[in-house]
C-alpha cells in the first residue's frame, strides 16, 4: 500500500511536471531546479548569479523553504521577482507548487528562472518540477563523502557546484577522492569550483549558466 | 486524502515507537536521536562523545543513512556495536527500523543507544523513535539562519550542539544572533559549541551525556 501512494503522488506530480514544462518552452524560458543540504549556499550562488548575468539574461527566482522570508526579500532587495513557497512541513517543492509560482510570474519578460529547492538532499531529487535542468551545491564543509551517502541526487544532476572551497584548508575534504566518486555516478556533469564568499569561480558558474539559459551549452569548455 | 495517509504513518509509528520505549526502559537503556544536516557532523560528534564515556557508559550506535556503510565501519573499527540501517530511498528513520536494529543489540548490556538519523533537517523531527531525548548539530558553516528556516526541529530537541566552532572566523556566522533564535524557540535546550576537529567543547558535551544516560541531568551546571 505504502508503495502505490508514493507512486500516485509521484505519477500526478509528472503529469503537472510536464504541463509546466510545455508551458514554460512555449514562452522560451528556461528554468533551473537547485538542491542542496541547508547551508550549503543555494542563495550565495542565485545572487552571485545575478550580479554576474543582469546585463545578459533576464532573471527571476522561486524560493522553496518550510518557514521564513528570508531568502525572497534577500532577491528581492536587487530588483529580481522572486516568488517564494512556504512548504508548512514538507521537505521538498513538487510541480504543483511550481505552477502557482509560475501564474505571478511575467514568463514572456524571463529568459531565466532558478528555483532555490528546499534544503535537503534526498526528497527534492525523486520530484521533477518540470525544469530543464537539475543542479547540486556540495559544500567542502560538508566533507567529500556525500556522494557516496546520497547517490541519487549526484547521479541526475547536470551540474555540480562545489561551494566554499575557501575553507578547503580548515576542513577533511579529499578533492580528489570526491571528483572520482562524482564521476563514477555521474560522467557528464559539469563540476564546478566555488567560492561565494570570496568570488572565486563566479566567472566559470556564470558562464554555464549563461550557455544553459540560451540552449549554447554545447559551445562550453568542457 | 494526502492529510489522513500522513497521519496513519505517524500514528503506526508513534505506536511502535511507544514499544521501543517500554522496551529500552524495561533493560534500563537511554536512547538518544541525534538529528542534522549532511555533513554537519554527526559520525564525529559521536565518535568524541566514544572516546570520552567509554569508561564511564556502555555505548552502541544505529547508524541511519540513505546508502553506504561508512559510518557504522567507522564506528566498529572503535570496537563499539554498530547497527547500520540503509533506508533506500527514504529521507529518515522510523520507530519501525529502529525496532528491527535493537533486536541485534544485547540490551542488557547497555547503557546508551545514539541513534544517527539520517542527514536531513525536516522529516526526521516529525517521526518519534522511541527515544528518550533528541539531539540536533547546527554547523558553523551553515550559517546562523537555520533555526529561522527549520523551527520545527530546532524546538523540539533537549541539546543543540553548535559544530565546526573552528570555522567561525572563516564564516559569515552570528553566534550572538543565532543564541537569540535558539532561546526563542527553546528556552530549555541545553547549548553547546563544539570543535570535534580541534577537540574544543567536548568535556561538556560528554558530561551532559553520561548525566543524561544516567538520568542525572538535573545536576548540570545550567
Amino acid at each position: 500500500l505504502k508503495i502505490e501512494v508514493k507512486k500516485n503522488i509521484l505519477a500526478t506530480n509528472a503529469s503537472m511536471a510536464a504541463e509546466n514544462r510545455s508551458r514554460l518552452e512555449s514562452h522560451g524560458v528556461c528554468m533551473l531546479n537547485l538542491m542542496a543540504s541547508p547551508g550549503a549556499g543555494k542563495t550565495s550562488v542565485i545572487t552571485r548569479a545575478i550580479e554576474g548575468t543582469r546585463d545578459r539574461l533576464k532573471l527571476a527566482v522561486i524560493e522553496g523553504d518550510i518557514a521564513s522570508e528570508i531568502d525572497s526579500l534577500a532577491i528581492e532587495a536587487m530588483d529580481i521577482p522572486a516568488i517564494q513557497i512556504n512548504t508548512g512541513g514538507s521537505c521538498h517543492l513538487t510541480a504543483v507548487m511550481v505552477a502557482s509560482a509560475l501564474d505571478h510570474l511575467d514568463l514572456e519578460a524571463l529568459d531565466l528562472i532558478i528555483i532555490e529547492n528546499v534544503g535537503n538532499l534526498v526528497c527534492p531529487a525523486e520530484f521533477d518540477l518540470g525544469e530543464a535542468g537539475r543542479l547540486v551545491i556540495a559544500s567542502v564543509a560538508e566533507g567529500h563523502d556525500k556522494p557516496h551517502k546520497y547517490p541519487l541526487i549526484f547521479r541526475e544532476v547536470d551540474a555540480i557546484l562545489v561551494n566554499k572551497i575557501d575553507l578547503l584548508s580548515y576542513c577533511d575534504f579529499n578533492l580528489t577522492q570526491f571528483h572520482q566518486v562524482v564521476r563514477r555516478l555521474n560522467p557528464t556533469a559539469a563540476v564546478i569550483e566555488l567560492s561565494c564568499r570570496e568570488g572565486y569561480g563566479i566567472d566559470e558558474w556564470c558562464q554555464w549558466l549563461t550557455a544553459t539559459a540560451t540552449g549554447r551549452r554545447s559551445e562550453l569548455p568542457s
